[in-house]
């Protein structure tokens, strides 16, 4: 437990909140959950499963239809096969994390991971007993990991390499050769290959594809909290090579025992095109809101020499500005009411220069930030 | 993971739902689930929740209106003091025993729990890289630990007394002096107890009394699954000591970020005198399934020389009936169509002959079942 740091974004959370009681306005940046409210018929899909009486425990691996729906998915977007086996639905990508490192992770051994990084996954780890090897990456790198950087960090321990794509905090998007490259190498290592692709519906120039089907070492882990907005509802899964099934069965059943029903029921939803519509209508707006902030933050200093490419964030570099990145999250908190993340919440390298911007409220509020925080630069 | 064994119960379920595709009528007398919906003033909480568009995160402890109507159940119904900072509201009983087992289990260290037991307890030691001291316990001891046991059992490295009242297979509840001794007991030992109170609402001839507020290392734990009749919503809670919360909490945001929130505003409704006067009837509905099961399992020659007195559990001995658990749960199932639990699933002591009968399942069916069985034996 002395391991595991507490997240300062609570910190900055629990402050912000304080203010606010206090009558004062605060911009939130801080927080890594899309504004948007669930769309309406995954709500409805909700509401007809409550009339349904569809509130006992399901299968540990998930409702059958939604692993169909899933496996559907995963067609369509990205003409990839996968069989309904192959999901385990989890209770949000948390349940999902725990799961695959439950599975793949033996006290001693060893992951591998970029740091910056979401910084659970090194806690997912080390409730395992395994250790984390963090790879420092910065802006040249794509703050991505690639195989160069696996063979200088490599030990006969290390079993896991994962990946996140599109990054939290950088939102950067691994190229797909380096991903293959990648799953060669741990191939021949007989190593597993973690890919974390929870933001991957917000990606906002490219066509992006998925790591599913690639090898037979590779885990996928996804989630309906961002891209289909359904935070609160706890619901994620798992695209695993079908000989971790059992294993990945018998662990949820001990676990968690199933992810939240009427959650899973809601999620058939998820994918009706009038409800991909209108998330696609969402991703638009995230773009527009990043083409906007982007700018803006290299206009007041910040040093961003690396476009982002998905997810709801920017990685600012705030040397030229501030002390350190901590001093300064106060500070813009304190002072002109603008709450942002340090970036000590996603690992060691660089922490104390950057501080992460989510962009998960509104362009009138981004342009009320920047404003805010020219004002306090200027002083 | 080698170690975690898949639950038998699985197997039954899936042949019996296999079976019953083939259009064979089974009794399920397996699940360790209330047969009963969840009461309406909840579902439709839930469903004003979703009109609110209430479905991001909520804190990782959980909704402060939740932790506060939790503090004041324990007033009304155990006139015990629960500050609501003391209650962590987790992702259904699991994440509270995965929480606490977090908490409170280094590596190496050891957690006395009884045989037979809620299997899914030392598989969180497991997680935790900790080891479970199994303590054979019978009819004669009440099927619960007690302090000559602890001190036959205990080691130095022994740090946590996992209770569970009533308990799971055999519906025993642990005496309050027992406890309060084994309480105790631990204090001296500088060790903490787990009181297991999950299915605390489900408990027919007595009144019984909390573990809250006995001591300063207690943790209990409880559920919105068994007398709350919300099994699928994943809804659970710990009440804590206070020096603990932090660390809980802290941990709570790594592990599952916070439990789902239309669950936890649903949740608010089950104290609604209306949703506790249904809930009431329904227990005296399990309470006559028992007092019906009991005598007719005697009669049918399974030796229960123990009354259980709460859960909806019979643990039965068969070893005049049959050779062993495994066995006759698979003839009872493939042959008249009765699905139970075999011993298997909870431990080792005595598993062989012993099976477990939920009376989750109407009246009418259990009479069913017994008649059922009743053939089967005099072949």
């Amino acid at each position: 437990m002395q391991d595991i740091q507490p997240f300062r974004v609570m910190d900055i959370l629990a402050r912000a909140k304080a203010l606010e009681a206090q009558g004062q306005s605060i911009i939130h940046m801080e927080v890594g959950e899309p504004d948007f409210s669930t769309p309406e018929l995954i709500i409805e899909a909700a509401k007809l499963a409550l009339d349904q009486g569809l509130t006992h425990y399901t299968a540990a691996v998930g409702l059958p239809k939604l692993r169909d729906a899933i496996a559907a998915y995963y067609k369509r977007r990205y003409s990839v096969d996968v069989s309904p086996e192959q999901v385990v639905i989890t209770p949000g990508a948390s349940g999902a994390l725990m799961l695959s490192m439950g599975i793949l992770v033996d006290p001693g051994q060893q992951v591998i991971m970029a740091d910056p990084g979401y910084p659970c996954n090194r806690h997912f780890v080390r409730l395992m007993e395994g250790d984390t090897i963090s790879v420092p990456v910065d802006e040249e790198m794509g703050y991505q990991l690639n195989v160069d950087l696996l063979k200088q960090y490599w030990t006969n321990k290390t079993s896991v390499v994962m990946l996140a794509t599109p990054s939290n905090p950088t939102g950067s998007l691994i190229k797909h050769d380096n991903l293959l490259e990648i799953i060669e190498f741990a191939t021949q290592k007989n190593a597993t290959v973690i890919v974390d692709e929870i933001y991957h519906g917000l990606v906002y120039d490219e066509v992006v594809s998925t790591a599913t089907g690639q090898s037979d070492n590779v885990f996928v882990i996804n989630s309906f909290s961002k891209y289909f907005n359904m935070t609160g509802w706890r619901l994620g899964w798992i695209i695993a090579p079908k000989q971790y099934i059992s294993s990945l069965d018998k662990l949820a059943q001990n676990i968690f025992l199933a992810a939240p029903t009427v959650s899973q029921h809601a999620a058939l939803a998820a994918f009706d095109p009038l409800t991909i519509e209108l998330l696609e209508q969402r991703r638009s707006i995230f773009k527009e809101r990043r083409d906007y902030l982007l700018p803006e933050l290299q206009r007041l200093g910040f040093e961003i020499n690396f476009k982002p490419q998905g997810a709801f964030y920017i990685y600012a570099d705030c040397s030229n500005l501030a002390e350190d990145s901590m001093t300064l999250s106060n500070q813009l908190l304190e002072e002109v009411g603008v709450a942002i993340t340090p970036g000590d919440d996603f690992g060691q390298y660089g922490a104390g220069q950057h501080v992460r911007f989510a962009y998960t409220t509104s362009l009138p509020n981004l342009r009320d930030a920047v404003g805010r925080m020219e004002t306090f630069f200027r002083k």
